[in-house]
């Protein structure tokens, strides 16, 4: 098998038993990149020369000296800041920008031994907006979703086994579901975002994509992840005692024909597995996520972006513009309003997310449609509780829809558990099978 | 009158009727710096060429061009980024550290037109541990206070006209007191911390020193601080009918004789001008603030700190390693309650605080102690309201004691009038003059 198919979890495997080097790994995916890049167009820089220069400087550490991560390659989102490698944030102000820093995330990573490929392509500053020219690997025609569209579509296409994204609406779980991969969004402030460009405070957090449940594992690991003490004393969560809760939220009555497939096929599969599946209304305030979530991200984005508009106002889309200048005139009194309604919601939706094994709602509200464009968001972000898109349904145009598992903040671990075996049946019985183009 | 001597408004009348040109105050500022920083030792980093360079090119741009803040001296905490400065937080592992990035806030700022002395000394990354070499100008035997050591002495002392600092606890307001000068923390992200060493998420807020309330309100104007359409519609907040409570706050139990004495002298002033002062007991649930600040101080700094200490905790003070390592084993169930109950109480703060003018608190349990001992913290930042340190009285050793003037969130405009008019009153009867030490 080529070395790039590999996901994370296996090529550890490899390294560690010493049938594969992480330079071989390295040239393995770079001519896999060179191969599709025209195509998916996922990078917003790659030197293949630093991406050797790691891999060897890797495979000199003796085996008992190695990290969590040796070797496993990781695509950065080219909002976080990397030394040896721009971060330009889609944006022309930051045109060439290279300040020798790296995120925290980053740090961690190259601590645990990660193999940095390149930075990823993004919209503007990660805004809510039309993406780059990046393409859907499974039909290039398509949209790979936003914000963090170059790691997902990357992951995707098997020319890296991680991607580090984003959210502060829906940037990691859309892309997660528009693509066929897994992602996640643990707690919020769970993992720093140190040295990510600021959207919303009180909305970002980092993303990660990956092609299995096993690898988000690895990185919850690194990144020191950690719940209470956990509900199941099993490693793994049977799913024949599980209790999932269907949650519909407030895009169902836009929810397009594969996510209404998608939600169907998941309460069967999972009651044929032998899991209990109830459909749960939340409270008629819970209807009001959205429009909080708009107004907690514009004003936040008001001084998020005051620098850049500083710098030059000429260069930021009008989408950042209209924030800084309040276009939408939104008082400090309807910010506070929001600010605190969310947070008074959060242990609210902890308590419901309680009583279940995992609430299961739509991450889209459908498979990735054609062409750039951007396509809704997933209030929710703002309860900052811990999202996996889990892959394996199919649109009516056989691109790849992905439901989103949610579990109260800091169940992340537990959430994780959960996704490997949901994975499991979602991935074998839900209709839609990964490939990797060519 | 020496250059050095001048508040930030009063250089930038003379900059404006080309009386002073900004080398010419540069240069001012770097003799009184040389002369009195082998005994106050503000300074982490100060580089006079790239002071001079500066200010020669300030003084080449056209009057019809000139920024806001155009040769204001400032000093920047050294756990903000800035190009042509290193960073090093007090910390052996950033020790020469040098990324050409400036934080968003130093952006704001050199677009201003602001003249950048230097970074300024801090304990390590802002942490509310013992301080570093830094001496209170007033009495150099006595702690400036911290985090932002280096700011508030260097303002205190003349030798810069701003300083920047950040607060997580009390680390804004404490060293205002001890060294007799304003310092205000705005509302909670109403300015961006963007390339700030993060500690809590919940709880870091930039904060202003300066020597007057003035020099305040010229920051807020370039920051773009902007409350809802004032309470008031005069410019300035008459005394006369102004209501102030007087909230002794959970530390008034440890408060001494500087404290006590400047809590009764001020409220028998504003009664003097006419004023109505009474005094508030907030509800009981308030006193558990800052056990909860602690608890969400600790748990986030576990994630903040995990990039620093996976690169070498060997190099981290074990006040920082104990946050990592969650080594008061604070549960994430208490982590979630903490953050919670304090979200519930902002908004019923805010509301207490719309009945009066501003509400007056402790800055500090007392003068600055001797030595470099750091002492007390400000539990209710986390409550994110602004907050301003107005100076004027003094304990029982002479040295400077303030009080704090708060509002309601996004009342900074507000409370920066009412600390305008306040602090004439303080500054000229409340007992305490500064002087410029020689």
């Amino acid at each position: 098998m080529e070395p790039y198919l590999l996901t994370a979890t296996e090529c550890l495997e490899k390294f560690k038993d010493g049938s594969l080097t992480v330079e071989a790994y390295a040239r393995s995916l770079l001519a896999r990149i060179d191969q599709r890049d025209s195509a998916v167009k996922a990078w917003a820089h790659l030197d293949p020369e630093y991406v050797i220069e790691q891999a060897r400087a890797l495979d000199q550490i003796p085996p008992e000296k190695r990290g969590p991560l040796h070797g496993v390659s990781v695509a950065v989102k080219d909002i976080m800041h990397t030394k040896r490698m721009p971060t330009q944030h889609n944006s022309p102000i930051y045109q060439g920008d290279a300040p020798e820093i790296d995120a925290g995330s980053v740090t961690i990573l190259k601590r645990a031994g990660a193999l940095l490929i390149g930075k990823s392509t993004t919209t503007q500053f990660a805004s809510p907006k039309d993406g780059p020219p990046t393409c859907n690997p499974n039909d290039l025609s398509r949209t790979p979703g936003g914000s963090s569209s170059g790691s997902a579509a990357a992951v995707a296409d098997f020319q890296v086994a991680i991607g580090l994204g984003t959210q502060t609406g829906g940037s990691t779980v859309r892309p997660g579901s528009f693509n066929g991969i897994y992602a996640m969004k643990p707690t919020w402030n769970a993992i720093t975002r140190e040295g990510h460009k600021t959207y919303s405070l009180t909305l970002d957090t980092i993303g990660f994509f990956a092609r299995s449940a096993d690898d988000l594992e690895l990185l919850a690991k690194v990144f020191a992840l950690e719940d209470d003490a956990p509900r199941e004393t099993e490693a793994t969560i049977p799913i024949q005692r599980a209790k999932f809760a269907i949650v519909r939220t407030v895009v169902w009555p836009e929810a397009g024909p594969g996510t209404l497939a998608a939600m169907d096929i998941a309460a069967r599969l999972l009651r044929e597995h032998g899991a209990e599946v109830e459909a749960v209304d939340l409270l008629p305030e819970f209807d009001e996520m959205p429009r909080w979530h708009h107004i907690i991200m514009d004003t936040e984005a008001r001084s998020a972006f005051l620098p850049e508009y500083r710098i030059s106002k000429e260069q930021l889309q009008p989408f950042i513009t209209n924030h800084v200048e309040n276009s939408t005139k939104i008082s400090r009194a309807e910010q506070l309003e929001a600010f605190d309604r969310v947070a008074a919601l959060r242990p609210k939706f902890d308590k419901i997310a309680e009583k279940y094994t995992a609430i299961i709602t739509p991450s889209v509200i459908d498979e990735a449609p054609l062409g750039q464009k951007f396509t809704g968001s997933a209030a929710f972000n703002a309860l900052h509780t811990p999202v996996i898109n889990v892959p394996g349904f199919k649109g009516e145009n056989d691109m790849p829809v992905g439901l989103s598992l949610v579990a109260g903040r800091y169940h992340d671990r537990h959430l994780l558990a959960v996704a490997k075996e949901v994975g499991k049946i979602f991935e074998s019985q839900g209709g839609w099978k990964r490939h990797c183009h060519v």
